[in-house]
């Protein structure tokens, strides 16, 4: 086997990533060494090539590989490892939990008090080869292609929020047409929700919307949304509301248009963490809110996992792009230059995993 | 308004029915008077119909009307009524709660202490006008044909027993072929289960558990159900395991294929009450048992008409026969003679609401 | 009887509230007349005597009977009533649901959506007699004395709260030491938390919740609260903090010591509705925060009354003060003036009932 | 360190066991080394000491160390091992789990697939020295004494039964006085239930009970129990039953005894699997019923230790017996031939642990 490896680090505390050729690591008995097939593009990674203001806060020590949605072949495993072997085909969870917190010890390693980030706090899976610890090790069915092996960490974003309480029967609402969102509207739509509305702002995102089963799309630019909401649900507002855009006008419609006793998740994340929010009406609301975070582990990616693998839901409309690893730098550009014409993006380190047209 | 109507009445302690003009009831403050668009027949009213010695012993004392699935318009309401008013086309829940027990103040009046069932302990709806309490009535969609808003209380129990919890992304095996567990196929397909198996015995019934999304069907005398199971699930057994059948041998069948941690609904009615239970396999398998009865009132009925008008469900492949009410006796023979090519039959007490081909 | 009754009547649109002789009300079909034992008072009723800006915005009409919190006896009742009858020692949920919206239909009818609030939307009860609709009236344990049955309302809020997730076995934060507050601390403490904390100002409350069972006192003037908890919860933060205090401030420092997945609810009213909060770190938390309005109809109410009837817990050491309620102006003057003094005020309309040192 | 050790081993098939010198085992890098101080007797552990039916059937090879309730001192840990470090006091979980079935992936490790049991499949506790993969390690509270933390694996059970849902304000029926009996009313006490009733044969464990905190003790020889139950709860029957006695005629009563939509625990073990049960009732009743099988991993654990810790729960009554380990055989016998007389027994290999009087 090769010694070493091409890598996308991040090597100096200022903008952009550079390829680098560097060793390959070693592991420890319970962890593993992947292959890497395809890794898909975040808006995470982005902040962090932008080197923004969050970035430059939150990241601690360069250099370092970037990248935490993969997919790939376990070629290496250490001696107490049994949940994977040498030859699987695997994604990997991003959150590493620390295994001995409250949390971890509870149902709740997603949110463990010790938590590291994939791509964050550790070497990622822009590269040719990634190590992590066995426990964030995921099987994949071999059925689905590359391009959807690597975003089911996302889209086990969308499955979590989402699914947090069942849908079926029920009004849901998603604020925001980035990924996650039309992820969403696909989950909610093959999971029984019977009124599934979308907003969003861009013609482009939220025709993808429709494709991936939206009842009604809302162009806030151009729609009242709350309005809408409520005359579509004799005046109540909707069963569930996710809010997916990270604005704090998109929130307080939210919180507007979902019916008392209702649910609402919190994912987007916002420019400032003190938002102005209306707490009276959260109060007499009488409803259940969620902090959502991550991904269940590892009960999320089971659905994940068999929704792709029994054809029920089909995500394909949000893989807008397939490019070479070696094409980051364009794809960078794609995600900041014209964010809403894109999607995901899926790098590839081997062309040969770029299966064009295979789903 | 006329003062009489023809009512198919349960006229003595023996076999059959007989259809009787009989006056219309008046109602008391808190009632309505319904006048009847369609009826459909359930196994408990055969039960009726042909006095085997569970009708014996449950039935209290005739002449009765029988029947208790059914849809119609409001034509009278009471002083006190505020769910409904004239005009409105209802349905009915057949668990008539007394609204005062324990469980009637916790949400759980589907298993009132003191219930009383619609056609077996008052008079039912086989006839042209039905006199039911205002709590038990359901204001319908219209957009829904009258022989689909009669079947909403059988599909309701399918709803109930299927989602009592989540079934997205998991598999689920529904145990017997009769209307409920095919409408329960539709509605884990509805819902976002991954991996559907239906058993039974009969090839027409199965073929209908076909169209309403079964992955696959098991036919029990030719094949080995635990095994298929535990074959398609990694040897693990089904997350969830619905037993519609009432018969020892697929109940006992259907815990076997169970996974760990698993849950299993008994909703089939067995011969006789004792039956020989795997106890120990149960306390072992350490999952969730439910006893299923009725549906919730009145979170499934928003589900089932939800599901029903938002076109998410089709259960049209399962009401086999339509009939004017006074073709009951050819209705019963059908049940009695031929059940295994019957799935739901609605009988119209006016032909005009016999809308055939109109869904 | 007699037809006429002393009422505190608001009666103009302006401070304060007089004593006035009205007609005793007839009563509907479904409805009740309930002679009162024992009413106490909330800072609701404070608020619409001092005719603040939010009793301004939200009092629709005058004249009206004020007073919500109450205990008495049936004198009368309607014609469909089944529920309690003539004799019955009651209590009435102030919350007067509509019965035939979506939340009144699943479960949620203290959230419906055309609430109507005793003593704010309708006549209350600081009279002799009060009319309510069957539906809102709770039959008593009469082994419990009347001003205990009076305070099952505020209780109520306590234990809806508190109990909204289980706490046995969880450390519990309660921020604000109001009598909902106190009577929280006594709730988690009959109900198996094993760590209490309460947060105050006042010495006087605070010594309260020591005495209803808080393991840890926290006089926020004095100690930093999220230290405190922090230091006592291995860093991790609580594993439920209940928000009752209605201060920014408070509310901020109670999401900072929620450790990660845990459980808030807000109950506090803020003086603005649009707060500073922080969203991002209730995303990152990815817990639970609920909306705390009201009291689960009836489920509340029996794990009020089992906890007051078996003696599990023991509430007297909040109700501070009995009087009669031609005395009501010195209690309203009581709350306003020195409110860090008073826990509950009792009212009588007559004192027989006002069995001082019965419990 | 010592390369030998004293451990209790089941050398043949057949009855008895015997104490043997063997070596102390060696650790993987994801195992620990314990040196135990108190281990405690099961009914498990007399089966396979008596060498009974089920022992014979399930016991795959000998010779091996049985017992599996323990607590002692990290020595050695190996070199990923994070949880727990040398010196740390543990006690260990019974359920050792593949950690890679679907279960152990979704919060359910407790019930895993591929389950190996401390002292039935691999060496267990009653012995100088235990070595466990560091996944079932549990580190102590050390305020509690050794007695109370080698207890807690069985105090789990009662604690996974009892508070599987809450029990706070609900009537709850224990039935059976064995230990888990014993313990789970006490647990039902700390933790809000409201009404607690417990049957038995036996006036010394009853007496147990009693102060554990049961509001009725029903003697099953004397009194009707469903009788006894349905006068105290309004004729409706128990909130919640759980069945801890493994006697059908129990369990039957036990289903007659639960309220309709009530909640039923099958927690005791039948002589044989297929045991007669009243399904209908069970339909028709409309209840959950859940199959209890060790603690959740860690859930339960933390319950445990929180409620000793606190003192909310004090378990010594059900104690009964302290001795060395080197008096096993005394123990069993106990255990045989007076098990009316035995709560639990607990076993030091060194008596300096064995501290009398010290809770």
């Amino acid at each position: 086997m090769a010694q070493t490896m091409m890598a996308l680090r991040k090597t100096k505390r200022g903008r952009g990533a550079e390829m680098q050729e560097i060793p390959i690591p070693d592991i420890k008995p319970n962890e593993v060494l992947i292959k890497i097939h395809a890794s898909s593009l975040c808006g995470t990674d982005v902040h962090i090539y932008e080197w923004d203001a969050w970035a430059q806060s939150r990241i601690k020590t360069v250099p370092y590989t970037v990248g935490h949605e993969t997919t790939g072949e376990v070629v290496k495993a250490g001696s107490v490892v049994t949940r994977v072997k040498e030859g699987d085909i695997v994604s990997v969870e991003t959150h590493i939990p620390c295994l001995h917190c409250k949390q971890c010890l509870t149902g709740q390693m997603h949110v463990c008090h010790n938590l590291q980030i994939l791509g964050v706090d550790r070497d990622g899976a822009f590269a040719e080869y990634l190590v992590v610890p066995e426990v964030v090790a995921w099987k994949n069915d071999t059925s689905i292609p590359p391009e959807l092996l690597s975003i089911q960490e996302p889209l086990g974003n969308a499955v979590h929020a989402t699914l947090i309480e069942p849908v079926h029967g029920k009004s849901v609402v998603i604020l925001g047409d980035g990924p996650i969102g039309l992820f969403a509207v696909g989950v909610a739509r093959a999971c029984g929700a019977t009124q599934i509305f979308l907003t969003g702002l861009d013609p482009f995102r939220l025709n993808i919307g429709k494709k991936m089963g939206a009842d009604r799309i809302i162009d806030v630019a151009k729609e009242d949304a709350v309005q809408v909401i409520k005359d579509a649900t004799d005046g109540l507002g909707a069963d569930v509301v996710l809010e997916m855009s990270g604005a704090n006008q998109s929130m307080q419609s939210g919180i507007a248009a979902l019916r008392r006793g209702g649910r609402f998740c919190f994912f987007g994340i916002y420019k400032d963490n003190l938002v102005p929010t209306p707490l009276n009406d959260i109060v007499f609301n009488g409803g259940t809110f969620y902090g959502i975070n991550g991904r269940l582990m590892f009960d999320t990616w089971f659905t994940v996992s068999n929704l792709l693998s029994s054809r029920r839901l089909d995500v394909t409309p949000v893989v807008t792009h397939k490019m070479p690893l070696t094409s980051f730098a364009e794809a960078f550009e794609l995600m900041i230059e014209v964010p809403k014409k894109v999607g995901k993006i899926v790098l590839f380190p081997d062309t040969k995993y770029m299966t064009n047209g295979s789903h």
